[in-house]
């Protein structure tokens, strides 16, 4: 995901300069800086983060690095946007929060976490709805989150690595906290030998609205991001966007990507943009912050400790360390 | 088509006894005969009709018999229920309008024509939007009839046997009759060698509408037979029927019939239903009469001698051989 | 739907003669008998049950008289099809169960309950992507059920009276029993007084597949069914059936039915088609048994029993008083 | 559209600086500005165009200025990108494209033209499928153009001024030029007083294919264009974009814009864009050039011959005075 950003930023982010790139594997870093006059490769993350010409940071490296590369900027004041999760446990999330707020006290947050989903045009329209009332009050939420195939993992990496998306999503469409979760295994895919795939979670946010989250990671069929909220007058739902529409070989239907970023390409795109326009406007940015990505870690601390247990709810733990949001 | 009648008939369409069917291939029959308890082979289809206990014929045998099995019907005061066409010429239509005319006087008329998508609940639906000014005055239609393949046929056969249908629904729809027609070859499909396909039709009704016509029948992709009424405050369209919709191979879709039987099956129940209930209760038949069978005969005359001009537009003529509408 | 039923029967059902019919609102029964030649309005349900002339009953009176009247029938050992649900209670379903298995031994049984579902071309064909392996193994299942409004009732009615459809639909659907659920209650909706709705239930079948029924009967914004089966390769789900999609006022859409009937019109055309051929030809029933209907019973009782403790998961009861299916 | 432009430019088009902008009225001008940092109201179109630090125009004037600030971004040299039509008529076009021929002769070309939908995703996605032989080879083709209401205007001016996308997206689809047209007024809508509207255009382009072009500027309902290419062997269709479904008030749909720029917001992205990295990386243009502008309204010219004349077919004129393309 790393040069896909790089990529955005330079062909469809104007003010930005993509000046500096870093990977662990450099020919991948030259590769993208080949593509983007100017751009140099830093001989590696640090560096980067501490050059004199980065004004501020894209982190989109492995999980296990995001928190020393927020941490380093947040030492320098350098705003940074770091892909999700904003760091594998909610201990560390906690962290992060915590130094920031110690960086800028009640100045504008460094952090922003890439839950892109918040700028995708359907969520947004959903979310519109919701706000304005056109729904009547929501009631429930389906949120199922679909993909070909995924590499091994375990079954706790599906829920703070694909899950966590829906876990955030959630809340912000419904302006309402997580409060209690639920986690049940559905029949197991004969396709999956890693993890227990599919599976299903029940969110219960604080306003009472009962959400279920199914999550398969190797369904197969394509990549699919569905969602309805389901109003006490009216119900919306989230279409899977697609231009064309083909008649051939005795059907009619239309394509699935086979993964995640043509679905959220324009997320993306919308997402490091309004980054872009909060850096350059010094005003307040409207990406997911810290606290939300500690917000989410929480829950999926609450969903992992059902799939522990019995399948029982568990509350979702407001986290000691650091002030409420 | 005459074992799909005859089974619709027997299954479900109350009221009514198949008691004897014919065909030229006696086996074919018989092994209609089969499937229906005290249904017996008539030696020939004169044979049929002639036979004391047959009250009324259905006729679905080829074009070419049926201006003469039907006119035997009308000797012997049977109803009928002929399939389209009525008759291959619109001089044959009118020989059996005059032939009814002379029968009935002023009495219940015994010739129907099976222009079956007069009873499709979609048309039906249409035409009730049309009726009721939920458009606005209707202003265009787009009116589209595609199959998979035809056996050989020439130009003048995709106009009487398969567009004969769209001349009869469109005026149907919009209560108003075709005053004017146009034809047009569009590109030659190179997988069509016996006949120009597809070929583009305007029709022109009384109330100044004008309707294109498309019918490609060796489309390949499927059956696919659609209508749009656009008006001049709304429009409305036919939708593919289908009960289920399927993710799988990257892709979201439904499927087409390979022919017309399963998109009309509602059709011809509803079609037969309302023949043998105006049959039973002494009613005028809702269905196509022989005037609409002539009428729909004249618009394709018309959109024959269009083809064999040069495409400009011709006048459809008023029979002068029968009594106007 | 009893008048329903006898117009069904009458105009889209052959080989069968609607002779009597009986109503506690004799009017009402009057009404339906004027619309059928030869029909005549018995005294009362017993009346009718008893007449010589009458060779089958259709049960559609109210949920607490189906015992009685069902048992009547067996006294008698005529075939009679009793909607859904068979009867209130599991113990009471048991009781017909017991008493059929007494009647008729192992011979042709006699009760057939209206779980129309089987008979719609949506969860036929759903069946058969599933039976022919095209959607790989099964591992969830989502089925919905909305209303716009339903009269006053209990929480426990919601399942015994409405849910009790997908209680059914679901095993049949995956061929496979449902032996654990749970049941959750969502956000209550402003707009309902009576009864906790939306309700959300969990189903364990014995394949491992898990389903999500969610069931708001006063949803408002329509009528609407829908289920997806999800496969390990594969996901289908039911279509809303709409015929005509209308362009008006910016905006593109189609409609919703006001209740069920329309929405079943043909399942309940094919069920009552099917009953009547199997009385006809003396075969089995192809329509839900007494057992099936037993079975939806035991399994809306463990939904109760979640309902009334903490929404954990309640094994489904195998029912001692009978012989397994 | 003209502010629509400038803010395209600043907020989504890297590597441009949006510097200057001019209008007739400088108080629409000077909003403009007021939201971009660094950008000047020019005292008129010409001073703009004469600036120094001006390094590129964007022309979205009326339509009758276009030949001016056309050309005299030519005689500086300087690329312009003009909206369309480039010119109200074919002679003027020709002179544009005559200037253009004599001052960069075989350099690379500095007129471009608006024509955006050859930057909309669902255009480019349909190309790819005829490119790429997906549908067989194209036969027909259904351009469909609705809008809700139009400000008056005139016959001709519904060609000139809508149908022209039409006109130039066809032949771009196809890779093959318009050869004949014909024109035909639909009925009158009885909400229209100014013109004909809707009307029916046919095209044949160089390959034989048939197009049908059904313009209806006053339709109501929405903001609609749909586009089907008929090949040999499948079909793709266009569909409404849309993010979100609704289920209310007994039905289920989506929305439709009141006019084309949400309709087009990304093509008009995209399409700035690539004139802005053509122009950085010094490359030919991939938008349409002054000869595909010139070449369209070439087939306007031809329509409105027919419209003129009885609706039959005119040849498409090959401008004598400029070299073909």
């Amino acid at each position: 995901m790393g040069a896909d950003h790089a990529r955005i930023l330079h062909r469809d982010v104007p003010h930005a300069d993509v000046v500096m790139v870093a990977d662990v594997d450099r020919n991948r870093a030259q590769a993208v800086a080949d593509g983007i006059p100017g751009c140099r490769v830093a001989s590696d993350a640090r560096a980067l983060i501490d050059a004199d010409e980065v004004d501020a940071v894209l982190v989109a490296s492995s999980d296990a690095t995001h928190v020393e590369y927020v941490l380093a900027c947040l030492d320098l004041r350098k705003p940074v946007l770091c892909e999700k999760p904003l760091a594998p446990t909610a201990a560390e999330c906690a962290q992060i929060v915590a130094a920031e707020d110690a960086v800028v006290g009640g100045g504008l947050p460094l952090v922003s976490v890439g839950f892109m989903r918040r700028f995708d045009p359907g969520y947004v329209e959903l979310k519109g709805l919701v706000d304005d009332g056109a729904l009547g009050v929501p009631v429930m939420v389906h949120s199922v989150g679909r993909g070909v195939s995924a590499p091994a993992g375990t079954d706790e990496l599906t829920v703070t690595g694909s899950a966590i998306h829906d876990l955030d999503i959630v809340p912000w469409l419904l302006s309402s906290p997580v409060v209690e979760v639920s986690w049940h295994a559905a029949r197991q895919s004969p396709e999956v030998a890693d993890r227990r795939d599919p599976q299903l979670m029940l969110l219960r946010t604080a306003n009472g609205a009962l959400t279920t989250v199914d999550i398969f990671l190797n369904a197969r069929y394509g990549y699919d991001t569905r969602c309805e909220v389901v109003g006490s007058m009216a119900s919306a739902s989230l279409t899977e966007p697609h231009r064309v529409i083909r008649d051939e070989g005795l059907g009619r239907g239309h394509g699935y990507g086979s993964d995640w970023r043509p679905r959220f390409a324009e997320a993306y795109r919308l997402q490091n943009r309004a980054w872009v326009e909060s850096l350059v406007s010094g005003t307040v940015t409207p990406l997911a912050t810290a606290r939300d990505g500690l917000q989410a870690a929480l829950v999926a601390d609450a969903v992992i400790a059902s799939m522990h247990a019995d399948g029982g709810f568990v509350r979702v733990r407001a986290d000691a360390g650091v002030a409420g949001p």
